[in-house]
């Protein structure tokens, strides 16, 4: 669970932080009018005033964290940005650090100071009473994107032969309750959970009632080694709300919460697709000049090489062109067309893997079914083209050429589309990294070579 | 909530439905075995039997409705893709719709029925018990997408100047508790919600402790008339677990819960993804060929079409093209180079967009970032491509006109990624819609145009 909210939210229209607030906040930043940027700040959820510090632009951010540095607390820096963060926290005081994150639980800690640097993060973890730094370092030594990261080791728990009454009498006296929780969970005698009650059940059941009778019928349990998106779609295939951690041992040593889970499921659609278009998973809208340069430049690079590639693919035929000129003009639509219906077919596909809808199974069916409509564009498209090239730019054969072409790249547009994403999966990669440059580069070259080699042999 | 979760799970890797089991089921239909396949079908949860359902071709789908129709419930018709569930209902009995759609409570109900055609719609209705389908009939009258769409009409609720003594004393007596509820929600006399308890606060107090005393800091209702999508975000926002839902008269008519939300956030990030490719957003892996290609047709024509004129401005340099062949070997070079570029800005954007990130406010400032991007990257690629048309192509003049084209293209793209979904946004269309097809049409015209133009006037 995230945040002690303890905020009111500024709410108009979408939910989020309106323009007006965002114009008033800046106007009080460049007056350097401190009263009046935290008379603003205050009523506003710390999720909205991260989203203000994240339009900021550097320079208004600095001077707002100087005007109003109380209105950075641990809750905003949860909320930030990774990138951000980065940039914020070298501008705090270390007491003014310390005094943010007092109040995080764990799982929170872990997810503000994962991916800072060693010194940042040691600035944090210095600032934490020692046993909450004990968590929070034992969190860290879990692998990235692990359960044992993204889990809160706060944990509502009760013998698996309690009685509603003693867990209801045991909840009002203990003193180190999680903040929030929605399931009580059993454990045996030697830790090990063997069920979670809700607590709509428990309230709503006698005192006498025993809790291994009121247990979900639905119960699953996570390894701290298991990776956080496959838990997270866990999440959202069986409606889980919190699900228990085990260690290696099958001992319970955490709980994890559907509003993470949503959270890490929100980030891994970011990264799908920001990775299919070729672009690094963690960019945002609020990222340097320098930073997005940084993300974007190594796909390019990589594109660079393979148009070059069927450039050369093109020269191969210059006496063709020579030639026919008119098959210059109309080699773009051939390559276009198939890179359309290339990444149709690849979006589709990489969405199916991600939801475990593409599997092992269905993946001939899936193939066969690309491959009937890869052929069906495949003829209409032709039949267009042919169109085209007669009465269009008068020569006939021009038209078979394009028509004979445009099948033939519609066809392997579409089994590129789902053969790429799947033969990266099964190689370990993510299927959507840059699916989308090897997809359109296969139907660059194919549709070049096919319709300037056809056009060469009928035309010729 | 969803489902009354009465299944253990299928849990292998990655706690889905495994394709040994698949394997196996597909066995037991082609051999007709029944039992077989019902004794592996039981101890599935709902949602991997319409995984399974899923991932069947039509014909072993229908062996499957017949030879073990008891296992086609409730549950597993909510959780089947909307397209599936077309063909599956009308394969069903009356009575064996009739007992799965009975014990679903009236949120999945309607989730069940919304997009069914008026007769499958009917026959599910009459299935109903007469209270219930009023109550679903009700939700059907708000609009699609809608906040009383997704609403269950279940509350748990007290007067707001309950103690937590009478709230549990109500709780334990009272006979039509929601399956499942994390808050209570308390109301004035006027039934307004006026603030919430979580279940874990009331459960930790005394008996005499006020409900208003302990209701949580955050607190959001939402209209009936909210759009899903909006409610979504708000919870991932605020990190909401559940909210009330009020009509135009502030009375509270609903409760929508966390899971709701996070399937809705899943269905919204598809939809972007597939609206970006130009493929209908409904789009599933399990779609017949004739579906597909009726959700892909439509933008693979606006494209031939904007292909072809790109193709009408090369043939205006036919006499470049005849003079220098090499140029028309380079100009997908460029073209390529400013779709790559144009993609990424525009993904970025479409994402900042759908997480209003990307706002007035800060819209000019990434417009700006955007613009020295495209500059950074154009003066690379054209230094690059000068070295490649001068050494490459033994022509400097030629190598020249690709930096100058190249530079210019870069900037186009990238100002044309967030130019185009920030005014389809303004302009009230879905930003993800197509925006692909605009900016690689933009990049692809501009590529060759500036490549040809310059090279005409310097070349020639």
């Amino acid at each position: 669970m995230d945040q002690t909210e303890d905020k009111t939210l500024e709410s108009e229209d979408n939910f989020g932080l309106s323009p007006r607030i965002f114009d008033q906040a800046l106007d009080a930043i460049e007056a350097e009018d401190a009263p009046a940027l935290e008379a603003l700040l205050d009523p506003l959820h710390p999720a909205d005033i991260a989203d203000l510090i994240e339009q900021l632009d550097g320079r208004d951010r600095r001077a707002l964290l100087e005007l109003a540095p109380s209105a950075v607390d641990g809750d905003v820096l949860s909320e930030l940005d990774e990138n951000l963060r980065d940039a914020v926290i070298p501008q705090m005081a270390p007491e003014q650090l310390a005094e943010a994150v007092r109040d995080l639980e764990s799982d929170d800690v872990v997810d503000l100071v994962e991916y800072l640097d060693t010194a940042q993060q040691e600035a944090v973890l210095d600032a934490l009473p020692a046993s909450d730094r004990v968590a929070v370092e034992k969190a860290l030594a879990y692998p990235e994107e692990s359960a044992g990261r993204l889990m809160q080791v706060e944990v509502a728990r009760a013998p698996e032969h309690w009685s509603v009454g003693e867990a209801i009498d045991f909840l009002r006296s203990s003193p180190t309750l999680p903040d929030q929780f929605y399931h009580l969970v059993l454990v045996d005698p030697r830790m090990r959970p063997v069920g979670q009650a809700t607590l709509g059940r428990i309230l709503s059941s006698g005192r006498d009632a025993l809790l291994k009778d009121i247990v979900e019928d639905t119960f699953i349990t996570f390894k701290v080694t298991d990776d956080e998106g496959d838990i997270a779609r866990a999440f959202n295939q069986y409606h889980l709300i919190s699900s228990p951690v085990v260690d290696a041992n099958e001992r319970l040593v955490g709980v994890i919460t559907i509003d993470d889970a949503m959270n890490v499921l929100d980030e891994e659609h970011a990264e799908d697709m920001l990775r299919l278009a070729g672009v690094g998973e963690s960019a945002t809208i609020s990222d340097s000049t320098f930073e997005t340069v940084k993300q974007r430049f190594p796909w390019l690079i990589v594109n660079l090489f393979t148009v070059n590639l069927a450039a050369l693919i093109v020269g191969l035929f210059d006496h063709t062109i020579a030639a026919v000129v008119a098959v210059a003009a109309l080699m773009p639509v051939v390559a276009s067309m198939g890179g359309s219906a290339g990444t149709q077919s690849l979006t589709v596909a990489v969405r199916a893997l991600a939801t475990h809808d593409l599997t092992s199974s269905n993946a001939l069916r899936v193939i066969r079914r690309e491959l009937f409509v890869g052929l069906f564009n495949g003829f209409v498209f032709a039949a267009i083209m042919a169109a085209v090239g007669t009465f269009g730019y008068g020569n006939s054969l021009l038209g078979l050429s394009l028509a004979l072409a445009m099948i033939t790249n519609m066809v392997v547009a579409a089994l590129a589309g789902v053969l790429v994403p799947v033969l990266l999966d099964k190689l370990g990669f993510d299927p959507a990294l840059a699916s989308g440059t090897f997809v359109t580069t296969t139907t660059d070259m194919v549709g070049f070579f096919s319709f300037l080699g056809i056009a060469t042999l009928i035309l010729l």
